[in-house]
């Protein structure tokens, strides 16, 4: 009903502004059953006043039983299909580092890891080498040619980097080389569809070549690459919103979900204050934000509950006053999807979102949480339909038909 | 998004243990506006306490106005596609009293009827002729034979059999021959497809065989057959969950519709006490069990109120605290669709539906009933999406992409 053709027919001009802050991993679930979740434990009054105003309810990312990985959840929340539009977690990795992939291109997101005398890997990260010995391997890795394409090398951070191929005819899908654990040698790129296999054998290549030059190094004497994929040919949210939309957002992946959707992506620094120093300095220049919050997953990630209550208790304080302060005509506060602290994990559990603006209904949700959600006017939701639910409160979508 | 594809990319072993409790024909109706239903009538103390621990809500077999039967129900419960799997009755009845039903063989599920002297139809079943009376006109069809196939009839109880044709390029669909009311003759079998002519005239040479031998018999002097079918080729539960699954049902057609997705049917007797002994017997055995509760539906068919009400308060007595003590990690239970004593018959209305486990957000439901499961959390869904919600509570489904 609400596919993105049919919105971006409706969509029209307007003056009005929408802001999208999105707490990562926001759901959770009590660590005792009859409990608190985390979101019920903290302290949160200004996001409990724009509940009470506002609308409320429970979105799924993907489906009722699936678990999101980051990538896909936020390409929901920007309104794009999850599914049809899965994207690997190189491109995004390489769009968010700021690096200008080109159609056509492929992407891997690299680690440096440890593998013993006999190729198996003893630790995945290669001991988190910091960033100055990841730029050193990095140059290193540079050396490697291959035939028929160019090659790039990028870091990231600690021991990860991006891996970029471009050249006529790559094509995936391909499968990673990361077995993510422990006691097994990486598996080598496999084509999965019949126009993938020159990818796979480049891959491989390059795999080997940086295999040989690593081997008398230590810690990092190996490497595992995942999330193989080309650039997604996405609309724009311009083409498709006609928004002005900016992200900000501190980590590549989140960064890189931003521009695949073509937003532009302002600098975060590396705080929630800095972030919402930069909203307020552009607040003129655009009509969408996408602001992220990342530390609510990783401390639920880190099974740490009471640290994950402390960050949305900051980002209450801190982001959620400033934000509105500004004056959105309409504001969406979410998760991308649930990183219970009980589970140490992602998780399936449908994510809390509130909508507030001045054309929404008021429900029955009196704070903001996963059971007040679930009481709200909202209900049950599936996570693409939230940006045509704010481009609808936001007055930007005209009457379907006559 | 919750596809049988997607699902089975994303299954991933463990040893937790799922049990999934069917009452059938729960959901039900007050006898009068403003009462109560069977189900709230019912003294539950154990599945109310489930519900108030647990996550409830209320599902959908098919869609919101459709009466299920209880086949496509029952596949819907197993996370089958129940439209684009629809499997005819006779193949569930040929599987269900564990006929080796072979791909390519066609089934249909036959009464004995008796017609007067103008062919039309007096009594459906015949007098409800005993089963030795049944098996020994089952002996007497057994003598028809048909060109280029193998014929094969075998008592189910009472006045119901079912035959089988095996042979090359049988297909249907086909209709059945039961008018389904009296004072009307059977109709002929007729092909709904292009590929059906052959079946279809092979199924009306016996029909006109069967005729003649039982014509001077009474009460049984005539057949009609339903539910003409072709075995379908449905993934197994556990090529899709991989999950060991085992059935425990009574009536054949259960045992049927578990065998058609690969469970494995366990002897369950004649009492819910018989069945739970065998459940606790093979415990270790299996991942995944299915309980089955059929007088449910019959007292709701007979439209015996106070019936209905005393076989859910037998199964909270009995079978609900068996299955407890068993500690499966998930344990759901519900109705393939709503039989309301009312009504005498099946129902559109939701099905409540509660999902107990370690895993769950708690919700607002305080017992197990039509209106507190319309509280609950897990709100209104497709029963398609109780399995891999099932499956994500026993952490069996791993994260969707990066």
């Amino acid at each position: 009903m609400t596919d993105q053709k049919t919105i971006a027919k409706l969509a029209i001009p307007n003056t009005t502004k929408i802001a999208l802050l999105v707490m990562d991993g926001l759901g959770g679930l009590p660590l005792e059953p009859g409990g608190l979740t985390e979101l019920e434990t903290a302290r949160t009054p200004n996001l409990d006043a724009l509940a009470r105003d506002g609308i409320c309810g429970l979105h799924d990312p993907i489906g009722r039983s699936i678990t999101p990985g980051s990538g896909p959840s936020h390409l929901a929340l920007f309104g794009y299909d999850p599914v049809r539009h899965l994207t690997g977690r190189g491109v995004l990795e390489a769009l968010g580092i700021g690096f200008d992939l080109q159609s056509g291109d492929m992407a891997a997101r690299g680690n440096f890891c440890t593998v013993d005398s006999d190729g198996l890997i003893t630790d995945r990260r290669a001991g988190r080498i910091p960033t100055e010995k990841g730029a050193e391997l990095v140059k290193l890795l540079r050396s490697i040619e291959l035939p028929d394409v160019k090659v790039f090398v990028e870091l990231v951070k600690n021991y990860r980097f991006v891996l970029v191929l471009r050249g006529h005819g790559l094509s995936g899908p391909l499968t990673g080389t990361d077995p993510q654990k422990l006691g097994v040698a990486p598996s080598p790129v496999e084509a999965l569809g019949a126009d993938a296999a020159r990818a796979a054998s480049l891959f491989n290549q390059w795999i080997a070549a940086a295999r040989e030059l690593l081997a008398d190094l230590q810690p990092a004497n190996m490497v595992a690459l995942r999330g193989l994929d080309k650039k997604p040919n996405l609309s724009s949210m311009s083409e498709i919103y006609g928004l002005r939309a900016a992200a900000i957002a501190t980590y590549p992946m989140y960064r890189g979900a931003a521009r695949v959707v073509g937003m532009d992506v302002l600098p975060a620094g590396e705080s929630l204050e800095e972030g919402i120093e930069t909203l307020a300095i552009h607040w003129a220049d655009y009509d969408f934000f996408f602001v992220h919050v990342k530390k609510t997953d990783s401390a639920g990630e880190d099974g740490d509950f009471d640290r994950k209550v402390s960050v949305i208790e900051h980002a209450d304080q801190v982001v959620v006053p400033a934000i509105v302060a500004l004056h959105p005509d309409v504001l969406v506060v979410t998760g991308d999807h649930s990183t219970p602290a009980l589970l140490r994990s992602h998780s399936w559990h449908p994510v809390p979102v509130l909508l507030h603006s001045r054309h929404c209904r008021s429900d029955e949700a009196q704070a903001f949480s996963e059971k007040e959600c679930s009481k709200g006017a909202l209900g049950r939701l599936p996570a693409t339909e939230i940006m045509p639910l704010a481009m609808a409160n936001a007055l930007r979508l005209t009457k379907y038909s006559a």
